[in-house]
């Protein structure tokens, strides 16, 4: 017979046959690409003037690249969404969720439920994209302009950051940003043995390719030390006043970095009482899910004199057009996109929407919330010293927050004994050493096993605790709610901690979810209309996909557990793995990676291990189109090398002559070529093939940036082209959503003889090749594993024959809108048959003379349009290039093109000369609503004209919070906190 | 040793006293009490004068009625919200998910997840109230005219209501209907044993106080018929043609009803084609769980002949001041809050939420994809025919779409081999009857179980079958995706369904996802502001109450499955009736009823049992203060009870010298009296206990509405005042939201002698005594089984202690909003020591002669200013009732007295002349965008005027989609479906 309940869980890999009248109803592929099933295909083919979706992929991509080689992913014909569902909840239940008290980075938290539902699970928050648009965006740059004050208050630094990927890349930032104070003069950097040692080895990793010497002893003279960093609390538990450090370091004129830990410094002396100069880490226990690891928001904080050095993105204060106060990013000239290989930094970009979380977390429990947390965690802790050395065990810290360090006769043996018969995870630091770590999470029952583990094994006779035990420490101890353990004095935080309004006002649940719903409503994202952003892909992001992350099975599991306790995981990274390398034509892949310049570094970074290892060390020139993205010379110079750039054509296309002059030239250093494919001009090169071969002649490696990367899959693929290694990002082409800035997730895919230098971690034993594996660039061993649920998801609901539907909707989309938009404007860079790849190049330029106007003059417009403006002078100045992506309709496609096309009509008015050139709706734009209901309208167009161009924006509008930044004003009066509550203006 | 693997599911109902520092950080009522946790409560009471909230509460209600009786509730310091999701996890494994096939009214259906996401687990759509204020309700009206068009597109008929409570409540309206048209004039009606037995039940039990006989067999002549209802399809399975029996109950002159199923009726002929007056049914599996019951929506069609007497909500498009296009509620006259004892029903309130969730499964499939899974289901039971028949088994049923009624030697056996080796649920019809019924959620392997469960059992030695076996007879039937079964073509429907634009535009997840969000936007929810309706309390609905909604174990139950498998439901049900007793001081709670007023008719009902029982069947008059909510008389009626009003004094508490001459006056026939409590004017009466002693004295029960139990709870208790039973309103008093317009929850609650009358079901055993219990007064035996784990949530976070903390802050909220407004306006009804209860009015007739203002005037104006009007016009014509209940901030508030202070000063200046009484912010309100975007402004006062009136609203302002409502316009030229695509003006 059949087993009793065989419950609805086992669909299996051999889906039924999509013709079979059982295959299920609720397939995938026509609900993520637009077009597919309706008759609207035949109406754009049409237009197009192609016979078939195979003609039109004939004319866009030269014969020599297109293979179409069936991809192995299984199943075939993708699981439909009920079934994914099922074979992803059996995946989840080979995850055993115990409680992890680890530490190390990572902590239980609660995840406050209104945050959860109206923020990670919200569509209106997790689909928008990096507020470049601060006009439409003034919900989450609020929302990360308290981040930023959360974290300037709390570490007591002048300025601080929107986030960062993780602690480790932190830390790295942190090494880079003293390096370069210097100048890169000194070379030896002091890493504290209080540090984490995944940030250890995050630094370590950086370091290389600098030749910084990193020394875990200080030297004995401080010549050649431009900066030291330290923990705080450390990572064995304790607490240090690291102020004579600080001084040695300054003293040799260097910079003094330290990690901390937002929940501890509600209650410690901020670093800046001991001069530390830069203050970052972890703010994934304000309410972010551990997820295996990631995603989390690492926070960065500097001095006053580092202001304009910091890393990362920056949102600061400005004015709009009508002066009004209105946020946006600051100083976005120091990013990689314009500083190109002379950024300081290529991997600092953020995760907006677990830094949002994390602010939200702050707002929720307000200072007295927190502090009352941490007075519990820290008073929980100091029970469960008192109970520990009373069983004659020795705590090596002597002043903790959180973590105790113990001595064990074998520290193996107290670990095993506490997951199997407690299901509690510690921490094991060396034989003999094991660490427990107390967080918010922690109760009664917890501590009282967490004693009874030490109690179990230790040498006292029959030694027994109960529940009263505890009670009895606690009142010896005098410890209540009330009077929670004091820290030492010598520690302990004086005066007031976030007192702004925003922290002080919003702790019921009702308050919290209309602060949320109202900063939401600000925000324009892929629920308002379609985010045509070239080279970004935003696609849908189904709840089928997304919904996965809130399971505890993903969310619940600590990135350093016995690998036992993530089978569930370890299943479905193989999974990934191998579709992702099936996908892109490669042998293997590495998921570390937490964004795609992150891939980009990594990917270049085996590339050097891998011609060390073959005695070609000398090797360190990259070869460059100047159309390339500008995190590919930036990640260059990050990976230690030369960049050589190689010039385009005037059709767009690289210049192969050029490359081939360039690679003769350098051939004996010639490292890599990276080359974007398509084109990042939106066009399938017939010649990549010849330029792969010229770099491989000279022994040269050859990088592919995957951010077009949907425009291939299953026509054909960077291993066929005859590439050494891509990157992928997750968070275009593989509908991980952008988050609103973050995370994104940018494994790299190589050939076989580069997989083992794949990067490898240092608590964690990953599968790889441990000694010729690079050292990790991320501190967690898979980087963002609890995303990768998503990429997964898609993977498999499209199937290996659906996903290529994807790419082809992708062409059409993009062509058919080309051919809409062709006769209103100059459509860049098609190839010989008249097409684009997945996105294309509308041309600006000539209004400027016409009519003054600029392109930032039709992106603002567009916004009155009820769009988010395309990609804007990237990569040609004074461009717009669109990605519709598969997943928009043809209505929304064409609402779109109706909205170019009217702006078009508008310029004209222009040119004709019956609209001025310095006042009129496109210099205007975008209009708020306070703008148009001002008494005094003296404007040559109508408060109508403004706002209902077209008569779809009757129904659907999406109104613009602010009018246009003042990016200028911003950048000179640098604003990048709340206001304090003495200087708002309460009643 | 402590067991392996004990992981956080099983925190003691004995928490850790909330002054132990090991009590969670996550406790509850400070994020659900607005002012509870912060500094403002002292404010409040010292603007009132009190020196305690103790102090507040003895001035507020009378001595001898407040009790402060301590609850018995569990645990008495309350789960913490991560404690109290624990224990539900523990509850919800004791439910064992199976696949339940049985049917009858609910089925197996795929929820699609942005559906899931995007409305039912969306504060903004799921906490709005129903949507009597249209120029901010635009966006579910929408909605919920789809479904009136999706419903009489189906069923062939001219009108359909925007949904009703159950289809069992729906097949009572329908023969209430059928008996008033003939005015009561006939007797006997017909009820075909195609129609489900829980349908029948709840048509005897609503027939029995009307002395309508209900037959099973036609009688011989027709004299008394006047009306008749059959299934369609039937209950088992048969597909029948009923226009002979149409054509005999019109040739009586009467009504035919026909119970039907929206998924058949995409294949199958509408009723309509064999002359139905009136097509009910169930909406349930058009994508809403069956959460072991409910809630679910039933709809109700009818004829156009009919169009003004259909009970329930009707949504209809009318004009707004503009002369826009714009929805709203039609001919509300007919409802019971407006006729009173004159209503033709009492229980016809809306399921607005899960009618929502079907409308948008019909739009997001589209006609196209309904009929396609609604062939996938007809083939589906088309092939398992064909497979059981080939065991030599008998299927009863020769026509079919999705059941079969198969001839079996023993139904237990078969049922309990189905359950013990499947996991699958069959429903048994007899000992020697079973039925099977095929749903959505039916795979290939689920059509194999089913096939071997009869393969096992049957005669055929070695009967066996394989996956190929059912590919096989779907080759023979030629069935395949393309080619699905085809339905007779006797019963085939012809034409196109659905032929409207909003059923064929949304197709994607990514449009789904626009087009739900854009109808959100133009809604005003608790997520926006307040929502101060008096008797309505819209307090929190907080997400940790919220998300158990979503679990499989909850929402995946049959309501017919064995008992054994819903032991957590069994188990949560026996604490939340224990719970709900306490808290009342009764004996015994019923949750059947699905509704306030259903509650109040069963309350009712179980009264008249009871004086039956004991002889005094003669007992009948039901005595009414006037003051009463307009369900109280209707529901009497209902109950075959006669109707006597008492007076109520000047200062609106209730007429004792009146109640006591009436009752003395029916002491014979007096079956009960029906009192509010406090009293609907908002004031706790102090004798209300002489009352109660006046009915008791002359053998009258006493029945008190719940509706202001918020005022009461640990306080004071209707079982304490002495009165027999009460019913409650979940979604009012225990948090269930309001949805839009449903679902809700009306229990009763009774003393002992009442207990053994509370209704029972046909078939499912309930735990109460099966003799003496009253027919079901809904179709499911539990009602909305899967939303009590709202309140049961709410109840336990709160706990024994905590709860009561709601009540004082409710009381301290509205009594603080009172003394505010009291210089401003005259607040009417408060006690003799100048406090009002929960809620207060304030009275606006005094501006008629001033300034021509009226009460409707100020409610709209409060949409200017971002609030839902408080309840207008009740219990007092011109006035407004308030209500804020406890879950307000200090800061909302003081929002929304500003507010109304505002406007007061607005109304001055119509009074003082400087603004016209015509035209006017009041008069004109509410505005628009679009009205205030109009180039041409000849107004008396400005737009900023009109839009911000306050500072706040330029930073947060919620805008009415459309100007104020013409409602005799659109109750004139009724109008209630979607414009077909043939009158749409597509482009």
């Amino acid at each position: 017979g059949r087993s009793h309940l065989r419950l609805k869980s086992s669909p299996q890999l051999r889906s039924v046959r999509a013709s079979s009248i059982f295959a299920p109803t609720d397939s995938f592929a026509r609900r993520h690409v637009g077009p597919l099933d309706s008759a609207d295909t035949e109406h754009m083919l049409k237009t197009l003037g192609s016979a078939s979706i195979d003609a039109l992929v004939a004319d866009v991509i030269p014969d020599k690249i297109l293979t179409r080689r069936p991809l192995s992913v299984q199943p075939q014909n993708g699981f439909s969404e009920s079934e994914l569902t099922a074979r992803l909840k059996e995946i989840a239940n080979k995850n055993t969720v115990l409680r992890s008290y680890i530490g190390a980075g990572y902590y239980g938290t609660v995840v406050p439920p209104v945050i959860q539902r109206n923020i990670l699970e919200c569509p209106e928050w997790y689909t928008s994209y990096t507020p470049y648009q601060p006009e439409i965006s003034q919900g989450r740059l609020e929302s990360l302009l308290n981040y930023q004050t959360l974290v300037t208050d709390l570490t007591g630094m002048s300025i601080a950051n929107a986030s960062l990927l993780d602690e480790g890349t932190a830390a790295a930032e942190a090494m880079l940003l003293s390096f370069n104070a210097l100048r890169g003069k000194k070379k030896t950097y002091y890493v504290d043995s209080s540090v984490h040692p995944q940030t250890l080895s995050c630094i370590k990793s950086r370091a290389l390719v600098f030749d910084i010497k990193i020394v875990q002893e200080l030297p004995s003279d401080d010549k050649e030390l431009f900066g030291a960093v330290a923990q705080y609390p450390s990572t064995d538990g304790s607490i240090n006043d690291f102020s004579e450090l600080g001084a040695r370091v300054h003293a040799a004129g260097g910079l003094f970095s330290v990690a901390s830990d937002l929940l501890a410094l509600t209650l410690l002396k901020p670093p800046s009482e001991f001069k530390a100069d830069i203050v970052f880490g972890t703010s994934q226990r304000f309410g972010v899910p551990m997820g295996y690891g990631g995603p989390h928001a690492a926070f960065f904080a500097a001095a006053d004199s580092q202001k304009r050095k910091i890393p990362g993105r920056l949102v600061g204060v400005s004015k709009d057009r009508l002066g009004d106060d209105a946020y946006r990013l600051a100083l976005q000239t120091r990013e990689q996109h314009i500083r190109r290989e002379k950024a300081t930094s290529n991997i600092c970009t953020a995760q907006a929407l677990l830094a949002n979380m994390a602010a939200m977390y702050a707002v929720y429990h307000g200072p007295k919330g927190l502090q009352k947390i941490a007075s519990r965690v820290y008073s929980l802790t100091s029970v469960l010293a008192t109970a520990i050395k009373s069983l004659q065990y020795k705590i090596v810290n002597e002043t903790w927050f959180d973590t105790l360090t113990v001595e064990v006769a074998d520290a193996d043996k107290i670990l095993s004994h506490a997951v199997s018969m407690f299901g509690i995870n510690l921490r094991k630091i060396d034989s003999k050493l094991v660490a427990v770590s107390i967080d918010e999470t922690v109760t009664k029952p917890d501590v009282l096993d967490l004693v009874s583990i030490f109690a179990n094994l230790s040498d006292v006779p029959h030694a027994s605790v109960t529940e009263d035990t505890l009670d009895d420490i606690a009142g010896t101890l005098a410890i209540s709610v009330i009077k929670p353990a004091i820290i030492p004095e010598s520690f302990r935080r004086a005066g007031k901690i976030l007192n702004y309004k925003v922290f002080n006002s919003y702790h019921t649940e009702t308050e919290m979810l209309r602060y949320i719903h109202h900063l939401q409503t600000k925000d324009l994202s892929l629920a308002n209309s379609m985010i045509p952003l070239g080279s970004c892909t935003m696609k849908l992001n189904a709840t089928t996909q997304m919904a996965p992350l809130s399971w505890p099975q993903f969310s619940n599991l600590h990135p350093f557990i016995p690998r036992d306790q993530a089978q569930g995981y370890t299943e479905l990274i193989a999974e990934l793995e191998a579709d992702l390398a099936d996908i892109t034509g490669f042998d293997a892949t590495s998921l570390q990676p937490n964004s795609g310049a992150q891939g980009e570094y990594t990917g270049l970074r085996v590339i050097k291990a891998y011609l060390e290892a073959i005695g070609q060390s000398q090797r360190n020139v990259c070869l460059i189109p100047v159309s390339a993205h500008g995190t590919n010379p930036a990640s260059a110079v990050m990976a230690g090398m030369k960049v050589v750039a190689v010039k385009c054509t005037a059709e767009g296309e690289l210049d192969i002559l050029d490359l081939e002059t360039k690679a003769e030239k350098h051939k004996d250093e010639l490292a890599a070529l990276m080359v974007t494919y398509p084109s990042t001009f939106g066009v399938f090169e017939p010649r990549v093939k010849d330029a792969v071969n010229i770099v491989h002649d000279r022994g040269g490696q050859v990088y592919m940036d995957g951010a077009n990367m949907n425009a291939q899959i299953g026509l054909c693929s960077p291993g066929d082209i005859g590439v050494d290694v891509c990157h992928l990002n997750l968070h275009k082409t593989f509908c991980i959503p952008h988050g609103g800035g973050g995370p994104g997730v940018g494994p790299i895919c190589v050939k076989s003889h580069l997989a083992p230098f794949l990067p490898g971690h240092p608590v964690v034993s990953m599968a790889g090749d441990e000694m010729a594996a690079i050292q990790p660039v991320a501190a967690a061993p898979w980087g963002s594993a609890s995303i990768l649920t998503i990429s997964w998801a898609y993977i498999k609901m499209m199937g290996g024959k659906g996903i290529i539907r994807s790419t082809e909707y992708a062409l059409l989309n993009a062509n058919y809108m080309a051919e809409r938009l062709r006769e209103h404007y100059p459509i860049l860079y098609k190839n010989a048959e008249g097409r684009c790849a997945h996105e294309f190049i509308v041309d600006i330029r000539g209004f400027k003379d016409s009519a003054d106007i600029e392109a930032i003059d039709v992106a603002k417009r567009l916004q009155d349009y009820g769009f988010h403006a395309p990609t804007m002078s990237w990569p040609v100045a004074g461009t717009l290039m669109i990605e519709p992506t598969e997943s928009e309709s043809l209505a929304e496609l064409d609402r779109f093109c109706d909205a170019m096309i009217a702006i078009r009509e508008e310029i004209r008015e222009i040119e004709q000369g019956s609209q001025p050139k310095d006042i009129n709706v496109l210099k205007n734009s975008p209009h708020s609503i306070k703008d148009l209901m001002r008494g005094d309208w003296d404007r040559p167009y109508s408060r109508e004209k403004a706002a209902f161009p077209l008569p779809y924006l009757r129904e659907r509008k999406f109104w613009p919070s602010v009018t246009r930044l003042n990016d200028t004003y911003g950048d000179l009066n640098l604003f990048c906190t709340c206001e304090p509550l003495a200087l708002e203006n309460i009643d």
